[in-house]
């Protein structure tokens, strides 16, 4: 990443960062419940590379929004998401005793505290917005509408159920495909770019142009992790590689083969990327886009 | 309960029944995510009696509101009320197999999709108040502050962290326990209260009362569950009594001792009456609240 962009996001993740600190103060009234908002600190502090929080502040600015208004929407897809891994590692659920290098939240602490906290989590991504003041009625109850839907069964939720009931298909096709991972990594990808452009006040042909590039790249996004983990190493990735193929997974790897899959990735890019020619200042999100894709060379 | 009130009761239910089969319709746009949407039909569908619903839209009645305009918030927090009771009988939570005389949903269903359902449910809580097209932006952002504090890690799930952390301890006292009871009971029922003034546009004045109410209503039940568990017999009850001795579980009867416990419970029970004064066409509602009460005897 060049310096001027490695400037942009070093600037977005302290915004996001203290945003994310802020909206979880330490208050005295709230000392006996102490060990649930403990556990949902650990948690969003856990890091990750905030990708869609970025998405976020960045639409908001490409928008010519006023950026201080995207951390509310950035902190709660945040919060969203970081809710989301918490249920995912689960006993239940993926039964991952790690996330990001540290014990899973409910390793760190009991599987109680961590259905709890991931619960508190998602009630309060919609009161980080519901409480905001420098967002209007009208931009809150929007961002509130896009949120509900794009994390509730229609789509975050809706893509883990539809991934969870595949395990026990050998019939997966890619239309199917497309619609777990459409559910499952894009939907809270597309909200974070249309949060973004909501708190900029864009009109709707704008936000219809941030939602498509969501769509985009969130596919994308799931394309390039189904191909690394054919062709990365474990030592590049950082993650176990073949994970997939050992499971039985069908994959958009195993389903089109690398090749086409490869093909799909670029074209899905090109298209997220000419979609930002719609936008002013967008050669930060253009390259970050661009750095997704090559991951797979 | 007298005829015109049971009447009222009726009609309420009737709202309430309509309101929660029509905020999660068959659509054939989410056949493939249909499994989890079965789990939070079958929870909410589980019956119980409605309690926060029909205090929701009583009190838009009591204010002069227009009920249709409660019917939203009224359906919302009886989602957020499902949405705790599935998570609370996991296995890592209370591990129960059974509620309301059906299995729980993670023994109909399984613990994975158990987890979603209760997890989509409190996410379209929110959404059934931002998508409504009755009530104001205004009105919407207000019943979401109150919804997502009353519901999260300060108000409900702060009480249920409370609850666990206590089981540990042989220290609990008064205080502990009103706070413990005020997140885990009282936060859902004060909300129902406010969200009906609110659906109502009452003013501030009013809506402080109906906390209040609100607050007094959700001890004197905790209260008056407490002592049951103690004096009541399992045919009456419906459920195995003296389950909080055997526990070790200090509770309103064993802090305070039976009779002290029954004169709180009753003074309570006044206080919440006499607050009714404020309100119109208040028979039902303290018909209702006389009836919590009179349990004990």
């Amino acid at each position: 990443m060049n310096c001027i962009n490695a400037e942009i996001m070093k600037k977005d993740i302290d915004v996001i960062e203290n945003a994310l600190r802020n909206y979880l103060p330490y208050e005295e009234s709230i000392k006996r419940q102490e060990k649930v908002v403990d556990a949902m600190r650990y948690s969003l502090e856990a890091g990750g590379k905030r990708i869609r929080p970025v998405l976020t502040m960045e639409f908001c600015r490409m928008c010519g929004g006023d950026v201080s208004k995207a951390a509310a929407p950035a902190a709660a897809i945040e919060m969203i998401h970081t809710f989301s891994l918490i249920h995912d590692d689960l006993p239940a659920m993926d039964d991952d005793d790690y996330r990001r290098g540290r014990k899973s939240c409910h390793k760190e602490f009991n599987e109680a505290t961590a259905i709890l906290a991931g619960d508190a989590l998602s009630i309060h991504a919609f009161s980080v917005i519901a409480d905001d003041d420098k967002l209007t009625p009208v931009q809150k109850v929007k961002l509130m509408q896009v949120l509900g839907e794009c994390s509730g069964y229609k789509g975050m939720i809706g893509g883990q159920i539809i991934d969870m009931e595949n395990e026990k298909r050998d019939d997966v096709d890619e239309e199917n495909l497309r619609a777990m991972c459409a559910g499952k990594t894009g939907a809270l990808i597309r909200c974070a770019c249309v949060m973004g452009c909501i708190a900029a006040e864009a009109d709707d042909e704008i936000i219809a142009a941030a939602d498509r590039y969501g769509a985009c790249l969130g596919l994308a996004f799931q394309i390039v992790d189904d191909i690394l983990d054919v062709t990365s190493t474990t030592e590049v990735l950082g993650k176990p590689v073949g994970s997939d193929k050992e499971s039985g997974k069908t994959t958009f790897a195993t389903i089109m083969g690398l090749e086409k899959a490869q093909t799909l990735a670029k074209e899905l890019t090109d298209e997220a990327i000419g979609i930002l020619d719609k936008f002013k200042e967008n050669e930060f999100l253009a390259e970050l886009t661009h750095e997704l894709l090559v991951r797979i060379k």
